[in-house]
């Protein structure tokens, strides 16, 4: 149930986390044509303050709406499957050989119609929102061709006219080496470099490009032409790195200026230091960790001896993150990386807005748009404390209210 | 939206999971007057069958309705704060001294009316119906004292009629010590086997009794005097056992014929034949085990190799398992456990079931209660595989279907 934004909304007595940090005492906001126009603590806060405006709730808890700034939400079939198999014992070699792993989920992705993408993909998108999002940031990669790279890209902004939602899109043709180039990486780099990039920014497709910097994914020299090529088209840029070992990706990425370098649990004090003189956002993704059971943590306290903001997002994919459910990230970056529930609020809102380049979301302040959230609890903590999904009592998107519950 | 039960309602083309195994050929499924009443392949189906009846929809996963066979669902207060102040820096000791951990959720739920235990459960339990439960076991422990455990149970008892579930309650007052007997816990154990066991049962609110077996709750000799004392009065029994040491508890509930031994991280061989001797059900928490960040893994080959029934569960509670998502111990189940797919499935159905004394549900036969869930998924394996609520299209309770969607 949506209504239209009335020209002032105003939301009373709530218990405000604004993005950096949670209010000492109660507060009323107001959004007027879609901007955080005003906030006051509530014993301090009379009528004239707001003359006019419509009461849109009191009580509860108001976050920034929620910035997912790491996903790859469209592909096109699943890999249950192959989770079952490989649970019950077959093993990752047999998977590969009969087709599985990413590739299986390329071939599906190459076989679909935008129209099939998008039916696949809007579940997921809404279990996202129904969970608090209002940003989210999303990555090609299972195309793999130019014209099935930019299908996806066109898909994603497809998906932002058809709900209430913000998305920004990440050209990530470097995410595997499709099998017509399995010979010839550099090939395919070229192909990326010289085609993909320039069409995906010629045709408004694309706002960043992400690379897979690994030993099963690219190296840095390929992974800098890519930057280079990306950086011609004035393109932000954005890398996965040391997720599973040390290649030095992160630091790499920060001397050409990246918004994110993402994963990081093998990151080494140098590359810290790097983003942290480059302003790059280490963006954490607890799901992959969890799928993966992996045990080697990020560096979280050099991060945070650093400065170097820290963001989280579900990593949504159909491999190593199945998974949509932010607050539940929230959780998973207290539970397994010791993040602090505020830590954890603030990389799911104001540091991950920085990391998809919008510093101008993810905070309630006047000005900003009035992306909000509004929660039935009684402590934003309790958002990463506790796992239970349908606890959104309303979503407001550039100030339009949409009563969740 | 709920409708009557027709008094023939008919699924057509469902995948479908019965609660032991998933059939390999879509299926049609009658229910009559709340109880299942046929399954036919669905190429055998012809209408002559389910003369007059209803159909109810058409294609997606249909299971067995969940079973959560293991929760601490009713309490009052939460314990965020502490989550939060740890993750802090905060150390345990500085917690307890400032009157955290149990306690605090045993001061509060003492407090606490009837009404506040209602209105504090009632979004919890919603939770876990908005994610495919039809049954629910909620057990006492945070009252500690006899008339606050009975007002548990009673609180236990209402919640199953405000709502389309089925409630099973357990009264577990041998949960924690409570401040009054400190220096008697022989003295409390008086109190549970001869005031809070009789009255209970007389009262007909518990349908079965539990205890903590370990270091910090109870000694196995003080749990077997709780055993005899809930045999007396003609309730079933169940065990907190081998969570954090193995103390034997499991071997010695499984000897007094315990419908369950849940945890069970500490089992050895000698416990899991026990078990399988008496036919005791080992229920498997992974929410507790991921809040905790466990490493001792429950004994699951022993357990597959004794053919002891595994069951799954959330452990909702607001100390280790702040957890309304049984969707998410399936996946954690396979995860962290690596149960298979089926195995967590089954666990969450039909063995389950079993662990509360209840045979005659979590499964998809004939003559069995028509407690029902329709999944808009492809295959039964992505309910443990992806992390995504709102994937439940209808939840049938008795024949009465709900959709949720
Ligand atoms: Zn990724
Ligand atoms: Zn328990």
């Amino acid at each position: 149930m949506q209504t239209l934004p009335a020209v002032r909304q105003l939301w009373r007595d709530v218990i405000l986390f604004d993005g950096y940090r949670q209010w000492s005492e109660p507060m009323a906001v107001l959004a007027e044509q879609g901007i955080v126009a005003g906030l006051w603590p509530e014993h301090e806060f009379v009528s004239s303050m707001a003359q006019g405006a419509h009461e849109a709730g009191r009580g509860g808890v108001m976050t920034p709406g929620l910035v997912d700034c790491h996903t790859h939400l469209i592909y096109a079939g699943d890999r249950a499957g192959e989770f079952e198999q490989r649970l019950e014992g077959v093993s990752y070699e047999e998977i590969a050989r009969a087709g599985g792993g990413i590739l299986s989920t390329v071939r599906a992705t190459r076989n679909a119609s935008e129209e099939d993408l998008i039916k696949s993909s809007l579940p997921r998108l809404d279990a996202l929102l129904a969970d608090g999002v209002t940003t989210v940031e999303i990555k090609s990669g299972y195309g793999l061709t130019v014209a099935d790279e930019l299908k996806m890209l066109r898909v994603a902004r497809r998906l932002g006219q058809l709900r209430p939602v913000r998305i920004t899109t990440t050209l990530l043709g470097a995410h595997a080496l499709p099998p017509e180039y399995a010979k010839d990486s550099d090939g395919y780099v070229d192909l990326v470099c010289r085609e993909m990039i320039p069409l995906a920014a010629r045709q408004q497709l694309a706002d960043a490009v992400d690379v897979f910097c690994e030993g099963i994914g690219f190296s840095p020299a390929q992974c800098e032409r890519i930057f280079q090529a990306a950086i011609q088209e004035g393109l932000a840029i954005k890398i996965h790195a040391e997720q599973l070992s040390n290649l030095g990706g992160s630091a790499l990425a920060a001397r050409y200026g990246a918004l994110s370098a993402d994963h990081v649990e093998y990151l080494d004090e140098a590359g810290v230091q790097a983003m942290a003189e480059a302003g790059t956002v280490a963006v954490l993704l607890p799901g992959a960790f969890h799928v993966l059971r992996e045990t080697t943590l990020p560096p979280i306290d050099a991060l945070r001896r650093h400065g170097v903001p820290m963001a989280v997002a579900t990593d949504a994919n159909p491999g190593t993150s199945p998974i949509c459910m932010p607050t539940l990230m929230l959780n998973m970056a207290c539970t397994l990386f010791r993040l602090t529930p505020r830590e954890a609020l603030a990389g799911m809102t104001r540091h991950a807005a920085q990391a998809i380049g919008h510093p101008e979301l993810g905070h309630i302040v006047p000005g900003a748009p009035a992306d909000l959230c509004i929660w039935d609890i009684n402590q934003p903590a309790e958002l990463a404390y506790a796992i239970q999904a349908g606890r959104l009592r309303q979503r407001v998107f550039g100030g339009v209210v949409q009563n969740v519950r």
